[in-house]
């Protein structure tokens, strides 16, 4: 029996060519070889979510085929809409998202992973997140609207008005960059699950169910709730020294696999001065006292930081209230999910792991129970 | 970086003193180092949840709080039945419970696993299964009675009658053997989820969704469905060298770990003798032959009959529509997710494993887009 690996950490699970987390060169690589920066730069949602479903960036008429399809499939299942409206308004949107996915993706029998079904899904995930954030503050969800982009639509959904341009496409550069990131823990949960011949929906749940754990999506969240809780520039220093001396984690720093800055946070970094310029002051001191306090404790260690840090600070900006950010990673990294869900359909083979007994071995004492 | 090994085959993903599969001897092993036909001759369904979800066996006193507990669990809260209202009655029963579990156990703020949510979550899936094919006949949902038993609870919601004690035996066998087996995809998925810090109702819901999948828990139906086509014991030999020369497989036959015959299927098909003595004459013979042709094909595999084939007679045999053996089986196997969601618990490490990268490395290509 080969030696346990707690996390599976070094451990191969698969092959894949939807995305390749470099972590020793701190560096993220798309479907196709594209650099993460690159991609970021210059392509919308919309085309990295093809590029990471197809394996090649659109052409202008199958963007705009992939847009209108999009487009078509925002709008929730009459019984998807009946399970929205019988949910609590006051609800953990990741549950309502968890729940109203599953009905929406429910079938009378039992179907394969199709990309049409992929598109459909990633479509109507805005519909749902912005449905639950109107529902919990009293007001009626608004209908999607076909005209807009991915992003746009979103913030259309949540608000009722047009978001500007800038909001749009700091939004926009956010689900680019979450979209896939290797096996991360929910991408995995979504290949256990088709690994056993289930459908797309039910590899998509599973892996919103993955995604909520606060050592996961859910480090967003709570890398703003840090920053809420520090408030000031002023304030970092002793608050972090406090939190550390209590071995409080810092959320928003370290990650498995990267060793050095991780390339989504730089990005976000740069945007974040434009975005949220207030928050920003507060948030760079933080990293910086941050960075500091860990490199004393763990000189050893390369405590980076991470995405959610300044993914954090990204979506305040663009004014997603906080308790939507493991909503808005779901909305992003579907196209992942999917796609690596798509890939794995051409060799399944039921991911079926070993386990170490840890209890005792079978005697001969008599079973205590004689209930029947 | 080590080799890859697909399916996670041999790779120790967890210790644990749930269950053990050992193999090689044909033996599985629950929590307190009972074998399996040991504990299936004396022990409950609720027995052997407590066995699992707390290390012994329960004494007198706490196997009736146990079933006090799981029979005032029984009711879906007012928005699940909502959400379940709202569902298409044809959905599959998969999908369902799905959705209505993810319904019944959400909630405003992430919450730790707990046992009391163990039990919670696993005495109320018998009324979402029942409420699914009740609905699906066109008929109302029963509602749970609080003093029977789980097995007895789960035909009375499905059939609106007690049902004779002989088929509640059978199907609280059925409960008990297929509880728990190591780190099945299911367990597996379970773990996964909660090694991000997830909820309990979000490990169940993934595990819903893994073991929805033919080469896991939708074996069962899948068995039965070859039994239906055979049709009779004499139809059998031609049936299946017709199947065989096609490439099909035999769903109920050969496993990931056994190596000898599983000790399941041995408890089942004694049983199936009683339960089922039509079907068992059928099954009897396609057992025969299709270990045969397995063995002509492939002498050097271990290809034994696996408890889905023995466990698909059965419930054939408790009066089950072959439409619901999945979710039979998660009525079962929650009690195991659950158990081994807790024992996880102790100490959590995100379950993140490593990938191989099969596509291009970047290059100093343009990108093909110009949207911006």
């Amino acid at each position: 029996m080969p030696e346990f690996s707690p996390g599976l950490e070094g451990v191969v699970a698969a092959e894949t060519a939807v995305s390749e987390v470099d972590g020793a060169n701190g560096r993220l690589i798309y479907r196709g070889g594209y650099l993460i920066e690159d991609l970021a730069a210059v392509a919308t949602f919309e085309e990295t979510a093809y590029l990471l479903w197809n394996g090649k960036l659109p052409n202008k008429a199958e963007l705009e085929a992939l847009r209108r399809q999009m487009g078509a499939a925002r709008k929730l299942k009459s019984t998807a809409n009946g399970v929205l409206s019988s949910m609590d308004a006051a609800t953990d949107p990741m549950d309502t998202l968890r729940t109203v996915i599953s009905a929406q993706g429910a079938t009378k029998t039992l179907t394969k992973p199709t990309l049409d079904e992929a598109i459909a899904l990633t479509a109507v995930v805005p519909t749902i997140v912005a449905a639950a954030h109107r529902r919990a503050k009293g007001a009626e969800p608004v209908e999607p609207r076909d005209d807009l982009g991915h992003a746009a639509n979103l913030l259309w959904m949540m608000e009722g008005a047009e978001a500007a341009p800038d909001r749009v496409h700091w939004l926009d550069t956010y689900l680019v960059l979450l979209a896939d990131h290797g096996l991360n823990a929910s991408t995995f949960t979504a290949r256990v699950i088709a690994s056993t011949g289930s459908d797309l929906t039910s590899c998509t749940v599973g892996a919103i169910a993955a995604l909520k754990g606060p050592a996961h999506g859910g480090a967003t969240y709570a890398a703003r709730t840090m920053l809420d809780k520090i408030g000031s520039a002023d304030n970092a220093d002793q608050w972090l020294r406090d939190a550390h001396a209590q071995h409080a984690r810092f959320p928003g720093f370290g990650h498995r696999v990267y060793r050095t800055y991780d390339p989504r946070a730089k990005i976000l970094r740069e945007m974040a001065k434009t975005a949220a310029p207030e928050l920003y002051t507060t948030a760079a001191h933080t990293e910086e006292v941050a960075l500091q306090i860990l490199h004393e404790a763990h000189p050893e260690r390369p405590n980076a930081t991470n995405v959610d840090f300044w993914a954090s600070v990204v979506l305040t900006g663009v004014g997603i209230p906080k308790e939507l950010f493991t909503c808005l990673f779901a909305t992003s990294r579907i196209a992942g999910w999917t796609a690596h869900v798509l890939e794995s359909m051409a060799d399944l083979r039921i991911i079926r792991p070993a386990s170490v007994w840890k209890g005792p071995q079978p005697g001969s004492k008599p079973l205590p129970i004689g209930s029947r």
